[in-house]
């Protein structure tokens, strides 16, 4: 037992990988999340490892070996998605509760394999399902959950990006619906319910490479809820005009609409036009959703609340994300079914479409 | 020649069928509408019709022949639609300006029966495409046009009603795509172009009565235009807290967005709550544009200015939402062309799907 | 009794004075105006007269003698201020109702002879005070009508011009308060009540100009209500970014605010920033609202309802801008008192302050 | 030096005062604010500084004598205001940094007197005036900085409180204008820039009591600035419909408006309302500038930057709220200049109004 630990009860807290999310996480441990101790970072990059640590005053390596020593109780996981199976087997076998960005794994398998790990070991996990913390979800959340909506009629959501990521990312990103999608797709659960079945419209507007790549620049996304509410989600990778995050839930009493891509409350004018600032990216929309994502993780380990979104949670977002990539291939609905399991959801895809190698 | 003509070169307008659009249209006509003079109102129903005549200081009968008259040089059709094509030949035939409530007719065959016969007579004819006059709608028309926008990646747009029409009404009011849907189709055909395939799904949320008459209160509408874009429709039959009618469009350069839902722009605070009004149906939406589309039609009579809507993009609306009507149907996308005949658009259905009961 | 009234009851009414106002009425009446028939206009400049009549399809002259004939029942004022009192009885004295333009005169003496030809010969006048028919304001006048704002504990307004008059108009326009400020202090009366004591602060910040012509480019006014609320006025002539006249009544238990300086409800995105389009001058704010002031004229015209807005009212807000001037000349608050005799208010300067030539 | 401070660089603070404001500083030092570690609270009260202690995880005392300690290096100084100077002057003699609320003292001599103390030993001070750490306000702030609003013609501020204090409260509070209006005449200053005058106007017109102890519960403040521009300041005791901190500067080439009372960005619409929520308090409007204030502080200890808000700005706003004061019982504009010697700036109150009894 550490002295610092038993001064003032910090969670002593490790971050691995330092990209562009792993950063913001070790910023965010490093002070602006209560009860959180930043105590290591690490980095395969040797360079990024020691500015950071330098910079944030806590030892840096870039070693994973160096996560599994006494003085670290979490681990926070921002290494690339490949390795997001084997770190949290392994973090689950140190007994670190672990906190991993999404998505747990690159197959329905490895992701259930990682789960057994964590529930076996018994530490804590949590997914970096980060909206489900952005503050105007937890206020649309509420009212829905307190009644306020009535029955949900219908759900919309728009998921954006203002400027295009490279294509040497888009070439070795994978499914466009696990790297977009899956935040709509967990949305819809959260503020709505389960989903029967996916259907996918997929486009490729502004760079005919994105079709060569057998991919979409653009994507619509049309949700079938378990209580027949119809969803709507419409994605793109070039915006343009900023970054978009906006919800609408309608029920059959009361709609609820989350907008939110204001940067600040401040009304420019001039030359007759009124002005405000838009954000530019998830960094700027999702400020205080990262950090009390990350307060929540560290209150659960602290044992004073269970864990915000659960590996099952992050595995069924991730099969609906499946799902539409399977809509969008054959260009067909792609029914679904689920069944709850002592509290632990999976989704089901359907029997033909399980093995759509033989098709 | 009148004396009345003669001094203030108003054009001469009589009103068929006072239901809420044509008591509307009449209303406005009657001192709403510069260089209109509303001359005469009819009705089947005589007590409806004496009623408006005698509000209003103009003439009224229960009998169409009275149409027919010099003092007529103009009718606004708001009949029952079946009656459309019959009044729309009869205009025709009497040289009367015609501008009539949308659809033209049940069925392509009749409209363009009833085309033709406005052609061969070379009488005016304008549809009740309201939305197009719409001031935000055309100010998102003219950012478009001008090239603001650059090239259109995706549109997107609600239209909702608060209120759900009784079921005697939804019994008989036959497709749902031909009586809501279409005015969205002809929007987006407005703003962005020609459309090349569209999908549909359809659901009965609020009450199973919809699905047991073969219909839905919810809609959802994928469609894909011909640059690539997508769009997304979605429609209500019930949307509970207000009327909506909300429409964006995103390029590659800038994004438009219109709402004008709000029912004037007082907000009102208290109990740590600001609210604004909403409208509550179309003629709270739409005041203006209703207004502003029969300026539009009487300067086309007065000949300073062309159609407004003709009567072939009533038709294209028209059959795009026979097409949505297939989609729904047979649960598939329904691709569609286009042609274009000395600037009179067509739209082809497929030739396997023009027979689905064959299927 | 001529023909066209017999067939349709519209109120044949004539414009004198074709600049920006008068222009606008005549555009209003000839088409915009239920019951309202445009028969002539009329202007010194014959020019202007002509062109105005000739687009309209009206009679024209130069000559107010044309006023006088049968065929005209009333007649809108909108020719240079000091022709107001002169032209307002002699309508009187014609038997014409008339609607005036703001101030009816230079001086209370001349307003008061003015309004007695007015109720001597038992014609209806109406006084341009045409915020009170702006929409937004009236549903704030509901609002505190129906008590929804409770005790009302401060009033705030703005009204701001975009561009600069030209000095050539500051030189000769008279007083800024008479100018400017009447509307402000017509508004606070209509949605607040009666006015107490005003304290003046002007600023000439923009252009030396100003002061060296003893009048001012900015100016704040405080006012206090019978009630013991305070009410804050401000004014530009120059506020740059736009026209703005906004509006604000806080009451104990709600509070509510007027402000529809967007052109339209469009919203355009781009480069990171939302855009809204802002009203350049009061044709823009108000085009509703002078509208709806002649709607209401001509149905008092027809005995329908009651005017709008009296002779009294229009005197009332002409001694409180006098006051006001008394405030900025004097440097000192100005308390007022008022009575009330057979609905007539009568706002009364101090004695001390009655004869300020001799200080 | 202590281990902790070696390994992580953070500077070690203890809140003395644990009423409302010192409680959420001491919360936000607790684990929102980077390189900051709270290492104790003291209150005179035991039980509200054991609860808090503990709930925290530090140490706490009611004795002032613990802070004057080696783990000490920064104070910050939430005691009830009569304390402030003595507190300061304490702290400065300790050699420790100090953050000390608005007002450093109750006279103008001894807040003199603590900064003279300040400067002596060469200690960090920053002064409570939270609303330059607004991001609204900094953005503002940095736009006027830029240029981007010309030369300032306006400005325009609100402070309103949603909830009145108990008369207790209000008896013992002292002068309105140091108790509420400083935070306004500081943002003036901030963002426009030297006054020259104050003239005030105040009403009591929620509850008679207020007259009776010769305060108020509104007040409008008429400010002008150094060149020549008019700034209005309104403030509430009791605004009823929720909590309002707006402001607005206007500029010969752009407006800038500063809003930010809306709880979320969540819209709620149903029986055609749209609803957002307001904020209700200070600590709902400004959560984030309370904790950025002291982030700033913790920075300027650090060295890092220099300290946000001096003592003598902390100096000039008291004094312009001790101008209005005098403003207040005159009934007359109180004239001001000020005096800026090595960067430190004192205003001066006029002589003739010095001893404002003899007048």
């Amino acid at each position: 037992m550490s002295t610092t630990r038993s001064r003032d009860g910090r969670v002593r807290i490790a971050v691995a990988g330092l990209g562009r999310i792993g950063a913001l996480h070790a910023e965010n441990l490093a002070g602006r999340v209560p009860h959180a101790q930043l105590v290591r970072v690490i980095d395969v990059d040797e360079d990024r490892a020691r500015a950071m640590g330098e910079r944030l005053g806590v030892a840096w390596s870039t070693d994973t070996d160096s996560l599994w020593t006494d003085d670290v109780e979490a681990v926070v996981v921002a290494t690339p998605t490949p390795t997001h199976p084997e770190m949290v087997r392994a973090c689950a076998a140190a007994g670190k509760a672990v906190f991993c960005e999404k998505p747990l794994g690159l197959t329905e398998q490895e992701t259930l394999d990682a789960l057994e790990a964590v529930e076996r070991q018994g530490v804590a996990l949590q997914v970096g399902m980060h909206r489900r913390f952005d503050p105007d979800t937890r206020r649309a959340k509420e009212l829905a959950t307190r009644g306020e909506l009535g029955e949900v009629y219908s759900f919309r959501t728009s998921l954006r990006d203002m400027l295009p990521q490279p294509m040497t990312y888009i070439r070795q990103s994978g499914s466009f619906f696990v790297d977009v999608t899956i935040h709509d797709l967990d949305l819809a659960r959260f503020l709505v319910g389960e989903v029967v079945e996916v259907s996918v419209f997929g486009a490729s507007v502004s760079d005919p490479e994105y079709a060569a790549l057998g991919t979409v620049d653009h994507a619509a996304i049309v949700v079938r809820f378990a209580n027949g509410a119809l969803g709507l989600i419409d994605n793109s990778r070039i915006a343009g005009y900023g970054y978009e995050a906006s919800t609408e839930v309608v029920g059959s009493t009361a709609a609820v609409r989350i907008g939110g891509s204001q940067r600040t409350n401040v009304e420019v004018l001039s030359e007759a036009t009124s002005r405000t600032d838009h954000v530019t990216d998830f960094l700027g929309r999702f400020t205080e959703a990262y950090r009390a994502e990350l307060e929540a993780f560290v209150e659960s380990v602290r044992g004073s609340q269970p864990v915000g979104v659960t590996g099952w949670d992050a595995l069924a977002a991730f099969t609906l994300a499946q799902a539409c990539d399977r809509a969008f291939t054959t260009g067909r609905p792609v029914p679904l079914t689920h069944e709850v399991v002592d509290g632990r959801i999976r989704y089901l895809l359907p029997e033909d479409a399980a093995e759509p190698q033989h098709a």
